[in-house]
């Protein structure tokens, strides 16, 4: 199935990924314009395909988003495996940093949670197949085109891959707003997989059970809860903190 | 000017808000519903008057926002003045946090940054009069209600407001990308008030110039910024781990 990524930023990106599979590049435009020029480069030199169409057909494909003249054709999202995932990790050397997102709904929320993954060091997104929304255009891009550089899996089901991230060794944190310790208070540099719940229902509890500990983001004020992508970005930024600080130590 | 404010959650708190003046609940359906309810017997002890009409009449008012059957016409957003925003942090007797946003434009990065504010503790945001988005009924729901519980402060001109706060004892420290300093190597435990910019093109050099210090977020790969309103939430979040810390030891 083909699927369409729009925007010069998501576009640009994709043409730079190394797991995406671009079939064409449309313009929408015959005015010269320095970034797009940079897409036509780009794709000139994966000999990717360029067709010359008008505004008002790309504004159809793409149900009115902002395509800013600029859409291209792919493949189909390429999801990895777990086994996939793993070895984006293996071959990084790094202790292991996964985030498994337990449901999440919105396409806004997944797109900024991508985002905020790969500028944290993140090395693979685990999603269920089911129940949660998968990498649409859309997620492409609020992503910022992150989703075509970060391994993402699709499994059948999170518990079982809850246990073949711990034969790995792997530790499974979840955040879970009733727990007790605060996320700053646990030692994430360690190889660890993240585990963040579906907006306002958190985690399922077959899952919650199989994570080796539980945590919350402190809050204050008559604030009930953070929206799923800014918890996830405070938590990201806790792992990245820690482990950046006992390198410069 | 009436605005208007629509869905369960953001009704319920502007209810509940010391300096939101509500002049009457909408009701658009007749069926019982305990979280309608909550409103009824809310609106009825502070003497609102609630009118029934219907869903389609809310989904007019609305634009097709999700109202949940529930609006609220508010007098007019009721921003403080700086001395107003002060005022509130020196009645809570805890280091000042004030929170400066420097020109964002984008009414979803504005609600949620209002509604991580209010979870982190800070004392009252500051925004520009011009080129900025103000409180508008998405920027509210966005908010998830927070909005009307902090105060936010509209100033003509964000430098005059930044010595003004410099004269209580306040430093002033500005998110930069290029920042040396990363935000967690600062000592965050002092009266302090965070200076967020624009969306892509962050701080205006004229404020910047007024920051005691500016910092960055430490970011790793192929991604070139964070999203405003998770940085926003990167940096709300260390402050309030730092405070809490201290607290704790």
């Amino acid at each position: 199935m083909t699927q369409i990524i729009y925007g010069i930023h998501p576009v640009e990106e994709a043409l730079k990924s190394y797991h995406l599979q671009i079939q064409k590049i449309l313009i929408g435009t015959q005015t010269p314009h320095p970034p797009l020029q940079l897409i036509l480069d780009l794709a000139n030199k994966r000999k990717i395909p360029v067709t010359l169409t008008t505004k008002e057909f790309l504004e159809r494909m793409t149900k009115g988003g902002v395509h800013q003249n600029v859409v291209g054709l792919i493949k189909e999202t390429s999801y990895v495996d777990v086994g996939g995932a793993l070895s984006h990790w293996k071959k990084k050397g790094t202790k292991a940093f996964f985030l498994i997102l337990d449901g999440i709904q919105d396409p806004q929320n997944f797109g900024s949670l991508i985002r905020t993954a790969l500028g944290c060091g993140v090395h693979g997104i685990l999603i269920p197949k089911d129940r949660a929304v998968g990498i649409t255009p859309v997620v492409i891009k609020v992503s910022a085109g992150a989703a075509v550089h970060l391994p993402i899996a699709r499994v059948v089901n999170i518990a079982t891959t809850i246990d073949a991230l711990k034969k790995e060794g792997i530790w499974v944190y979840g955040a879970s707003g009733e727990a007790r310790d605060l996320i700053y208070q646990l030692d994430l540099n360690t190889d660890l997989a993240i585990v963040i719940g579906a907006e306002g229902k958190g985690i399922r509890p077959l899952v919650k059970k199989k994570c080796d500990r539980l945590f919350s983001i402190p809050m204050m004020g008559p604030v009930s809860s953070f929206n799923a992508a800014v918890s996830g970005g405070m938590i990201l930024y806790e792992v990245m903190r820690q482990r950046r600080k006992i390198i410069a130590n």
